[in-house]
């Protein structure tokens, strides 16, 4: 159950790498699967087929002496008001009695799951690569009834039956453990629950806290989907205008300090909901640095918004750009070094209990396990499983269970970490080959950028002032031209405007978005050549022509 | 592709044994693997990943001559007129110009998913039991890029990734052949789309097709996570009176032909939706039969009602109840004998397109996989996709890959016929036990009930009238004396109340359900002789008076 780390621990070597503050050390767990070994004591019950489990017994601070939540009560929906837990759950208070015979609830027996065991080959730390995975990876084996035959306590008997809309204990469990070492929120009245996904998480927190004819807030550019969520429900999102990192809590303050139901054009009440994605944020690749979240949460603060902190790309943080030619900055030597070199989440900053955070596995492990969670205050979290209970129901127990066995069972938190560096190093790996590229192969007279610290996505500005139809064709109309002709070219790159957090707003910026994620990286450079043809094409720029730009443009600076 | 079929075929043997309609031969499929042998040629793309894929593309009927579905659009929310399709998706079309590179779609590379390979031991057909299962079942692996390397067409790369809101193309196929084997819907554009299970497509279908003030039609009785579900969303209701085959379609046009916004008392307008579980309805059991059925539908016609057919039970259908000493009907013969011994469902009836039918693989394979699915017109599937690919997403992936690998490649759907008899055989076993144990165990003068012939629930009545406290005690509170009762002798049973489709109606009927799906057969046979104490203690008769009472119960008959 502890399996070794790559990493060895160097507690010596907790020093604060990138000007970020460190959580008082006390406070950090000093070996990752040392939480292993501070568990609590469990009994068998509670790991059986839909067992009611809350993430206030995993907790290994009580959070005595930190405050509890504020109320949220008026910000709740007509729906969230009116949503009251599940009937049948009173029978399950008589179900502890002992020699009691259930005939009450509708599950069917496992007799009847056709499956005797369930086995995966995962990659043994720290050799995470697809080539040492098939020579070196592990066979990791769940059956039918290991918890019955205790030789585990999660098993198919179990997670392929009924589960609860928190999911299950056993992996709610490693969720809340894994939530309080990276985050260690300030209140005390924190849970996690899990989700089938942020983008579910979204449509029902929405459901949670919005009515038809509310605006919530967002970046300027913000994820599309997010907006599409909301589109149907009536809700409407307003953008606040970005900078390199990300929104700018100036301008949020700005727009709530001036919003009236009288100046909105369809009258809508002040917006209690921001919807932020501080890391990697998608389509612009901004990150928020520590002090750009604390000024964000200080007007949220001041305007009473609670704030939904979308954070799919948190561990796809990667090492800070040093340029083309220097020398890579080495990878973090210990989980310490690793943990302290993510700049802190808005819920690490959390005293009031106003965030509701969403986590998943589908950048780090993999999207088609469809398990995420949330953490926010018992009172957010009680009101979404209970709308988990009557919808989404828990995450497949498949998924449950192969995650189970390999983050629990057979990585453990440390070896997840190890994983975690990895992938940093991975995804560091594509984003430099991406940047390289451009810097090589686009006209910098035209597109600029701002290298990516975080996530998927490289935002390519576009100076369409340059553009020899500028002003005679329109913003759009030249990004729907550069947009096809670079199609034309052979590669696919997604419009910017595709990702207006309002459509309808005058914008008078030019980008493109391209992912680094998934391409083969001679591919990647590759498609950004191709870009790059395509740029210098719609702007009848000559390589040659496009140097001397350049050269003037630095001369400029 | 083909697997072995433990049942042999025999096309002779297409008999009407259970006096319902036998639909025309030349519809029905003779050997269901010989599916596989008339799909269509397919190509690789098709199976890619998050590739967009249609039921209309694995039909082998297109339906032509067959009419085509009605309108619904003025059923339809103002969340549901909203919903437009996924922004992003307009990018899609490019991605099949050959040669180029898409920088597009933010998906991870699988790469850093970090599997090498998924098997599973699954029953081999015949030998379905648990303990042949461990002796003789077949070890199925998917590959992490058996699809690349032309090994098969679904994979850990693929299955694992992102997906579309239908599900994937591959367990797609399957579950349309399935639909088109057993239904053979009559009308022409229906399709198959994917839910993360039944709880979740009534969740949604109500948001498609209700607004808040709205009542719902259903049975009396109903499944309580059907009120709850509709409920927070301000939708209530409205209980039409049963008998042992269920919903009474004469009541049903009573209500509606009665209904008048005026006289109800929240005014709400005449209800176009009716929520029905046609076989082994939870909680009482009861299974419509084929004529019912049609009645039902040819109300629904008259009214304009929409309907919900929800069906996680339709293949609990059991053996026809023979009596306590009766020798047992020998299982089905062939998979056309099985097929036809089903009550034809209302999909099946379905001229008009008014029926969206929710299939879950619940209580056929694993609740757990959180996979299900629904049938219905097309205008209707593309409005849940659009809201599944903003909220649900498709179901999990590695569920969907553990199902498809059983049910296409190993099984075929000869093979998931032959388990469909095999889980026949045990429930009927199950409720023959029940029925058993209630027949020795309770009193006659005091409780009654009709066999089972589907679904996992038995359905106790209660003469309160015989109460000794009746009518100074309540019927609510003489339930709850007897549910406390039961639980004081060692056995829980669900209170009827718990499932009155309007719980602010007036009720004048007494019932407990029991389940005989889970529980070992002698611990169902002493709860329900822990029930029959009870009951008799409550009603203060000894075994040998109850016997005196029913003795002259059959006098008086």
């Amino acid at each position: 159950m502890s399996p070794p780390s790559a990493i060895d621990i160097d507690v010596e070597a907790v020093t604060d790498t990138q000007g970020i503050t460190i959580p008082d050390p006390l406070q950090l767990p000093l070996r990752a699967n040392e939480i292993f070994g501070r568990r609590k004591k469990t009994e068998k019950s509670q790991w059986g087929v839909a067992a009611p489990s809350s993430s206030a017994k995993f907790k290994a601070d009580v959070g005595s002496g930190k405050p509890m939540a504020r109320r949220w009560d008026d910000y709740l929906s007509a729906e969230a008001v009116r949503r009251q837990g599940n009937s049948l759950k009173q029978a399950a208070k008589y179900l502890g009695k002992p020699g009691l015979i259930s005939l009450g609830g509708g599950l069917p027996s496992s007799e009847y799951f056709p499956f005797d065991s369930l086995s995966f080959v995962a990659p043994s730390v720290p050799k995470f690569s697809e080539a040492e995975t098939k020579t070196d990876g592990v066979t990791v084996t769940a059956g039918k009834h290991d918890l019955q035959e205790e030789k585990g306590i999660f098993d198919i008997s179990t997670a392929f039956n009924y589960g609860q809309g928190t999911g299950s204990a056993q992996l709610l469990r490693w969720i809340t453990e894994h939530t309080e070492l990276v985050h260690h929120p300030p209140y005390q009245d924190w849970l996690c629950t899990m989700t089938v996904g942020s983008t579910s998480a979204l449509d029902m927190v929405l459901r949670l806290m919005t009515e038809p004819g509310d605006y919530i807030l967002s970046e300027e550019y913000t994820f599309a989907t997010a907006v599409e969520t909301a589109s149907p429900m009536g809700v409407k999102v307003f953008g606040v205008p970005m900078d390199a990192e990300g929104l700018l809590p100036e301008k949020m303050d700005e727009i709530l300090s001036n919003w009236t139901s009288a100046t909105t054009p369809s009258g809508a009440r002040k917006p209690h909901l921001l919807y932020t994605v501080p890391s990697g944020q998608n389509p612009t690749g901004a990150t928020q640095g520590a002090q750009r979240r604390r000024d964000i949460y200080t007007v949220c603060q001041k305007h009473n918004i609670y704030i939904l902190e979308d954070e799919p790309y948190y561990f796809l943080q990667m090492q800070p750009y040093t340029g083309a030619d220097a020398p890579d900055v080495p990878p973090p030597k210990t989980h310490e070094e690793f943990l302290t070199s993510l700049v802190p989440s808005l819920l690490s900053m959390d005293v009031d209990g106003r965030v509701m955070r969403m986590d998943s596995f589908s950048k780090v492990i993999s999207p088609g396990s469809r398990v995420g969670w949330i953490t926010a205050s018992e009172q957010i979290v009680e009101k979404y499983r209970m709308h988990a209970d009557v919808s989404t129901q828990g995450p497949s127990g498949m998924s449950q269970l192969i995650l189970f066995k390999l983050l629990d069972e057979h990585w453990g938190h440390g070896g997840f970490l190890d994983w975690l560096v990895h992938i940093r190093m991975e995804y560091t790996r594509r984003r430099n080959v991406i940047l390289s590229a451009c810097e090589t192969h686009l006209p910098r007279s035209i597109v600029s950028w701002q290298p990516p610290m975080a996530g998927m996505f490289h935002w390519l500005r576009i100076d369409y002032t340059q553009h020899p139809s500028y002003p005679s064709k329109t913003i759009p109309e030249i990004e729907e031209e550069i947009f096809l002709r670079v199609i034309d070219h052979g590669a696919l790159v997604m419009r910017g405007s595709w990702f207006y957090a309002n459509a309808d707003d005058r914008h008078d910026t030019l980008f493109f978005r391209a992912t680094y994620a998934a391409a083969p990286f001679e591919r990647i450079t590759e498609a950004i050549r191709r870009f790059g043809e395509a740029v210098r094409e719609s702007f009848g720029i000559s390589e040659g022509l496009e140097e001397e730009g350049r050269e003037k443009k630095k001369l400029k600076v």
